[in-house]
């Protein structure tokens, strides 16, 4: 079998956890299997080096600040490669210059187009375990990128599919996808399977276990994932295609509180006015989820939406410096929501999802804002002190069953 | 015009020296000079690297090593590209991979083979100022190599002479090269100029301002050297083919005490036997010089050496293994030698100084127990407890002609 397994940054903080990954790939290396290891940065490495620079140029340019970061996975790989040796295993440490990760040119964001696999095939079939620099990429220019936060589990499902694995371990500090976060909801429950559409939906939802785009990657190539804990050797979720019929009506409940809803108050009731609100945001890659629009007074609509906190700010000035060409009288702005969702295929078959969800939440007085569907998932906003009885009520609707 | 423009780690240690450094490449800039600007890993780095390494594994593969090591230079050239940035001048920083540095392929100690300037040449066309990693080269396997201590001065050498550059000016904690130490010999004075040949008697005798490797390179290219003070903007010593031929008898004295004498009591004196030792030390990179052969007792010989103090060990060790087969009777060592050397192109033509040098000790009362010379240097073999006395007396000796 060839095995691509990623470990994150919190299981290669210190030398005695390097040591527990080398062993545990050794372990598969011995059973005559190929290992491919894919390494974030340690522990904090990623925040210290962001905050060195942030020290020098506050406004650090995006090149820059990945070629800085790329030193943080250099530095893991180099030192796994060390303690496979000192345990008497032949490895080898390649950064993305070396196995050829080609992304896009995006600084900070970027996307993998193609990978090469010669040199790692070619160290595989030396019988070296080889050990790959999560996270970053070489574009076009010859430049160094990075992938965003979480990348190094969509490097681990590239190399995945250009390697074409039996399978793409992915290990983490929880033992699996639970149907809730456990912290939140005590009688979570973990999952045996789940289908990439159903982890895409709790992943872009705040589930935070898988990088949703490492995930979309493995739909598109067909790659089973594997989601386990990398402190024990209990067996994961596994994530693929399709799961047994007899799976439950839903798969999770997930809540996120980095949201904020945005009203565009009193735009005139003409054609083009949303067109032209969500091109200015498109245009500054500001995403945008969950629309609503509503007849106001006096021939006018109200045009309300939810967007990432962190972007608030962005999203304000630009509307209103662009009050006048999209007809506003004001922006209101709302940071104490949240969004819960209740995600699951089993769903597609079964129209009652809604009203129980719905039930579960009046019962328990909470109030909902906005909702919106997808074909497998409800997600509802509501205020933010509510989120975690929410998602406590509505799991325990599905999951009594 | 190009300047290249090397500063060590101690020049970029922190962000106060990372800004003094950036102000003055950006001087030249604004002067309409194209710049290409070497940088070594900051501070301490490199060792707390080592440290590092040693940490998870006390004899790690040199291949990885260099792997780690890499990420110190490529640390500090992205730092510098954004604190440029902040002060409003276009920069980018450049790894060996993105350069193509090509060296030799042994990692720690590797020789450049080839550099590309093309993306240089492009950078500067577009007037950046051109950051890049020094100490580091990519081989033939793509794999990351380095060049040994100091040798970033090479990377800047190298680069100079690959990009035809006017200048290329070595920063450093000292104004320049002085006639000895100054913290050993207080009167010893600045030169304003040095040839290549003297520089490199100097540097392989321990004066460590240039790497050794860099002169060579420097005199193979005809690349001149400035070097000079990162501190202030005083006048350096500027390293070329010929200098004026008023110049001094002598340009410098310097010490060593990295050295030790090796003694091979009692081999036979048959044909072969000298060739027998140094060609085991050579088989193992051991570097030897200053080589004596006196006649022993009954037919027999001794012969002296001296090598570096690092490599007492391995040479000891290597003799004894072979006592039977270069017929040695016995191994001795000493530890408490050093060297004292007096370098000029003037000696060249001036038969005296030899006995000029030899007066001086003598007066000293110091005893002489080897002497090695070339065309332009006399050095002696004396007890480490003199050789700080021995300095000075040379020095006093040429100097207050």
């Amino acid at each position: 079998m060839l095995i691509v397994k990623k470990f994150g940054g919190s299981s290669v903080a210190d030398k005695e956890k390097i040591y527990r990954v080398a062993e545990r790939c050794i372990e598969d290396y011995r059973q005559g299997h190929d290992v491919v290891v894919v390494l974030s940065a340690m522990g904090k490495t990623t925040d210290q080096l962001i905050a060195l620079a942030k020290n020098i140029n506050p406004n650090p340019s995006k090149r820059e600040l990945d070629m800085l970061l790329a030193t943080g996975e250099q530095t893991s790989v180099a030192l796994m490669s060390m303690a496979m040796g000192a345990l008497g295993v032949p490895s080898v440490s390649l950064n993305a210059f070396q196995v050829a990760m080609h992304t896009s040119s995006a600084y900070g964001n970027s996307r993998f187009k193609r990978i090469d696999s010669q040199r790692i095939r070619h160290e595989l079939d030396s019988r070296k375990i080889v050990i790959i620099t999560g996270f970053q990429g070489v574009n076009k220019y010859e430049d160094v990128t990075t992938l965003g936060r979480g990348g190094s589990d969509t490097t681990a499902v590239a190399l995945a599919a250009a390697l074409k694995a039996d399978v793409c371990e992915i290990f983490t500090d929880v033992e699996g996808i639970y149907t809730a976060d456990p912290r939140v909801v005590p009688n979570a429950r973990k999952l045996k399977e789940i289908t990439y559409d159903e982890m895409l939906e709790l992943a872009t939802l705040g589930a935070k276990v898988l990088h949703n785009r490492s995930v979309e990657l493995a739909k598109k190539y067909g790659v089973q994932l594997v989601v386990r804990s990398s402190l024990n050797t209990a067996e994961g979720t596994i994530v693929k295609e399709e799961v047994d019929v007899e799976s439950m009506l839903i798969s999770g409940v997930a809540a996120d509180k980095n949201t904020a809803c945005i009203a565009v108050i009193g735009v005139k009731d003409i054609p083009g006015t949303a067109f032209k609100i969500f091109e200015l945001l498109g245009k500054k890659n500001l995403n945008v989820d969950n629309i609503i629009q509503s007849i106001g007074r006096e021939g006018t609509k109200d045009i309300s939406f939810t967007i990432a906190r962190d972007d608030v700010r962005d999203v304000v000035s630009l509307l209103e410096e662009n009050k006048n060409r999209i007809t506003a009288q004001r922006i209101e702005v709302d940071e104490t929501v949240a969004k819960v969702s209740v995600v699951g295929a089993g769903m597609l078959s079964n129209p009652g999802v809604a009203a129980k969800m719905f039930e579960a939440l009046y019962s328990a007085g909470i109030n909902i804002r906005m909702i919106a569907t997808s074909e497998i998932r409800i997600t509802v906003l509501l205020d933010e002190a509510d989120a975690e009885k929410a998602m406590r009520v509505v799991h325990d609707q599905f999951m009594e069953d």
